[in-house]
């Protein structure tokens, strides 16, 4: 085999390497240079300017934290909208939860899911054929722009980090058109970087939502190729303060939802623990979590 | 500045690259290749027969969880042995318990020592000064072979993967003598990797201490730069089976130790959080755990 490596390029300074068995695909779509390629350690790994998005191997953790925490955190999750997660594994870890009754994924790169259907089929299995399911390639941006007044109870953003085609998602434009869109209990979640890297991602972005919401938290999950130890969800609501769960009471809600025993990353202790920032990261949340 | 990299060379396809502003020592001890480099990124960075070990800017996660755990764990913990650790934070830690009357450290490779003194102050900080200290350069093996029966309350085994100079402190014979040497109610605790890349080790280490004491577990740490997610800590104790500490309890016996408020990772609910493990991790603990 080759001597083939493929650096990540998302810190100047620091970062991942992978050894590259055999490259898949390497797409220049109209929004970014997407590349897909074998690699021996992690299976097959979807990047996205330069920035690893996703590998075979560790996308569970990712995609079961960030569906379902926030489905169990609303009292009656319905109807969930999921902006970006072109890959299909957020929109089949919602579709998990048989309480959930539709789910839409505004998807703004056709080309990422074409790719993803072609080689990462695994990753969002069945999902694109369930009858709840409806996938949109569009602008998430105009969607939420365009969408009713509280349509939906959760909303996921499973953007890139705030640079390139991502970094609309992180405007108050756009989280402003999110309250709106949701129900009166709503729930939104978006990922806010490895605040051992990119603190002020965390920061930035939890002030941000302060704005539009009353209820702002965050919570962890380490995430082997999101390098950098915890990675942090900023989770906000809308209505009433968020209820304390207690393991038990998530240990029910998942039961009801039907999520339990398919999880690998995910359980109501990890759910629990999640909320259990470390200083180094709760300091980087400055406002007053509730 | 020149472009140089630094690649760690822990798994053969995979794995993390630091740029190096500078060398500042590289030395061959009679052990093992040992490089200190200045990085842009992290500080100081400690690397041993090519594996990160420890970087300024983040071994506070390592080390208060490798310390505080097992001290706070043991119902009176006042005499502690570190095995390796020759950078001197697991000494600083253990010291920050004023609970603790002594603690013996045994490193082999006094170059180590040396290096962190010169190259690391602050990782060790006034510990090696301090009077309850004893600092060995010696072969841990040994150390505990000779070791009276019952002469400690927690062991504490900072050692590198089972590769190169630290692989005796993976044998029967080494866990023997540890389970010999702890007090009736004793705690070991040691590093075992990081199990999306190293399930095994995980796997292999706990079998053996299963060997040679009652109550077996593990508990993950977050650690940056161990990269892989999160890495995992083995413990296992003598004598009766380890209480079931509520958040509470662990607050109290923090308090009575006055470790609080000097920590960035730990705390009284991350410590509780860190035993509640993703089945992904679980599955490799081969043993009923309690």
């Amino acid at each position: 085999m080759a001597d083939i490596w493929l650096n990540e390029t998302l810190y100047p300074d620091w970062g991942q390497r992978f050894q590259v068995e055999r490259e898949l695909a390497h797409v220049k779509s109209p929004f970014q240079d997407i590349v897909v390629f074998e690699s021996t350690s992690h299976g097959r790994v979807l990047v996205l300017d330069g920035v690893i998005q996703i590998t075979e191997r560790d996308e569970f953790i990712y995609q079961e934290m960030l569906a379902h925490v926030p489905l169990l955190t609303h009292p009656k999750a319905e109807r969930v909208l999921i902006i970006g997660a072109g890959d299909g594994g957020v929109l089949r870890r919602v579709l998990q939860h048989k309480t959930v009754k539709k789910a839409v994924m505004v998807e703004i790169d056709g080309d990422v899911i074409e790719l993803s259907k072609k080689y990462l089929p695994a990753i969002a299995g069945d999902a694109w054929n369930d009858d709840r399911a409806e996938v949109i390639v569009g602008d998430g941006i105009d969607y939420v722009a365009k969408a009713n007044d509280g349509s939906f109870d959760v909303i996921i953003v499973d953007s890139t980090d705030p640079i390139g085609v991502g970094e609309v998602l992180f405007t108050d434009e756009f989280y402003k058109n999110c309250a709106r869109i949701l129900s009166d209990e709503g729930v939104i979640v978006n990922q806010c970087g490895v605040p051992f890297m990119q603190a002020d991602e965390l920061r930035e972005t939890s002030l941000r939502r302060a704005k539009f919401f009353p209820h702002v938290t965050a919570y962890v999950a380490a995430v082997p190729t999101y390098v950098g130890g915890f990675m942090t969800l900023g989770m906000a609501k809308k209505g009433s303060k968020p209820e304390e769960l207690t393991v038990e009471n998530i240990q029910k809600r998942a039961q009801l939802a039907g999520i339990n025993g398919q999880c690998r990353y995910w359980t109501a202790q990890v759910h629990w623990s999640a909320f259990q920032l470390p200083p180094y990261i709760a300091e980087h949340l400055p406002v007053s979590q509730g």
